[in-house]
């Protein structure tokens, strides 16, 4: 599917959806919201379903790209770490496998352009749209081409997710340097200077961060992207992954499947996504708050309020895996709580 | 076993507790330190047990009771609920049903002292105290040998379900007018003023909010609780079920299993159970931020940051139901990533 096909499947929810899903969470014997927000991502996801809701095949797509900014030392690991550990993810050892099993959610690793050669195995899928990208602090990421191809084939992975029946879709990543390119989507997209919105990353130490920082002014200077063209912003400072996860967004926004959203790579991505499509916001579930300076700052942007604040700062699509059993507790509750009326339970004294 | 007997089981942690734990977290594939507060909580379940993480048997103890006070007109919900609640647990139909059963914890539910009498029932636990306590704005809430042996029933309680194999511990508790007594036992442990830590328990309106402070102001002038004094504080205004909750934190303490503590009242609970024995803060894991303000003046007391901050208000033991997932997700972290030397990723760049 192409992107400006995708993009017109986009559009507002009906008037009053998930009206009747507040009806029913306030038979439910409990104080009405005293579930808090449980019960608001359970009223918004039968919105987005126009039914009950439901999180019975949570997938999380974990996409993998080098970017060619890492040559200015902005990371504290070297570039073949991503490479590693994309096999770590084919073999389960990554802490996104662990939390998904725990969560019962499937990964799918893609490759969307690791810079080394990946031997092909079992359970990676290639959507590579080059290896790695260019150093964005001497010019673009890549090409305008490249950038509207790595958002339609994340939007295709997902909708093939979609079609064998995932129900909530979450983002994931790895990519050494990613954290630079998220920066510098954010500051280009929301006008944040990039000192706000530039973390640590890894763990870099005061010296590299600083130069972090003036590697993304570097980008933002020598390729001056367009606010308002998520595309140009994506190919002058983005990255394949980001590109990619802004397509897996745009897929559960047109199909109204929920998307949770991890850290600060997938918060870039789903600016990017918001930016071509403003309605995406509906589907969008912030799962933590990252450490990252610069997630609040897309959060804020987005309208969006995280649901954990564990000090999470790993991505893999790691928080997302966690916001899973929020996720299904809201269904279940949704689901199997006697009503006040079936349990024989007082309501409220009058007043 | 009697109190006496109980505390003397509880001690500090060895010196370098959890240490092995720190290396071993530090040697997984992710930057050290990078999974927050899951490795927070991996690191403190090891010290706990010595030996590697462990959640496979939750047990969460939610135990009921009335309160006189309710004839001041404290609660939106008249008294009859506390009972109707606990038919709705016994049938699996309320919230702390449907977040246990997801989270594979088991629920064990006890009647600590509620008004009216209730039929027996398989799966119901008797252990009351009496039949409901006493208005605590007109004198104290229960005799001191009633508050011992409410402590006491409820580390019995939880000392079986250590001995049947429960590595967790959840706090849960219904009893429709308990936000008053926690907020009077919170208010005279700390100090705090009771508008500080009065709040609006099931969802009372703003005149029953105002009278409820006053009511928590005369039970604390009338009683004159002793604040050094745990059992003091909980016979004169305190509660059944807070007392049985205290004694499930002690035993807990004792034998150095984990204890989340769901919402105020069972931290009102943890506040009488570390009174009387400092060291019990070693086993409290604070699973959520409740939306009643006194909770977060127990937990800076305790010197315990929660995990989730959900805004919910519900208690049952809902906030330590759902807690379980990240305490699991740690272990699970602890327990199956790979490391750095066995996956080949390479650690960080030279400086």
């Amino acid at each position: 599917m192409t992107l400006s096909t995708l993009l017109d499947l986009i559009g507002p929810l009906p008037a009053g959806a998930g009206a009747a899903a507040r009806t029913h969470l306030d038979a439910l014997t409990k104080p009405p919201g005293s579930l808090g927000r449980l019960e608001e991502i359970a009223e918004r996801l039968a919105a987005l379903r126009g039914a009950p809701p439901r999180v019975e095949r949570p997938v999380i797509l974990t996409l993998a790209a080098d970017h060619g900014v890492v040559v200015e030392g902005v990371s504290a690991y070297p570039q073949s770490v991503t490479a590693q550990m994309v096999e770590n993810f084919l073999h389960g050892g990554a802490a996104v496998n662990v939390l998904a099993r725990q969560a019962g959610a499937r990964v799918v690793v893609a490759d969307f352009g690791v810079a080394s050669p990946l031997p092909p195995a079992p359970g990676l899928v290639v959507r590579a749209i080059g290896r790695g990208t260019a150093n964005v602090a001497s010019g673009p990421a890549m090409t305008r081409a490249q950038a509207t191809r790595s958002v339609e084939e994340g939007a295709g992975l997902a909708q093939a997710a979609i079609d064998e029946g995932a129900d909530l879709l979450g983002t994931g990543e790895m990519g050494i340097g990613n954290t630079t390119a998220a920066a510098a989507v954010v500051a280009a997209i929301t006008g944040a200077d990039p000192a706000a919105v530039t973390g640590r990353g890894t763990g870099v130490d005061d010296g590299t961060w600083r130069r972090k920082i003036e590697v993304v002014r570097r980008a933002l200077a020598v390729n001056r992207p367009d606010p308002g063209d998520a595309l140009d912003v994506l190919a002058k400072v983005g990255g394949f992954e980001i590109g990619g996860l802004a397509g897996v967004v745009l897929a559960g926004a047109a199909r109204r499947v929920p998307v949770a959203l991890d850290g600060f790579i997938a918060a870039a991505a789903a600016l990017v996504a918001t930016t071509l499509a403003p309605d995406t916001r509906a589907v969008l579930f912030a799962s933590h708050r990252s450490v990252e300076p610069g997630h609040d700052v897309v959060l804020a942007h987005l309208g969006l309020a995280p649901y954990l604040d564990l000090g999470l700062r790993l991505g893999e699509g790691t928080g997302a895996a966690l916001f899973v059993h929020l996720a299904r507790a809201a269904t279940l509750v949704y689901g199997e709580m006697a009503t006040f009326k079936s349990a024989g339970v007082d309501g409220p004294r009058p007043p």
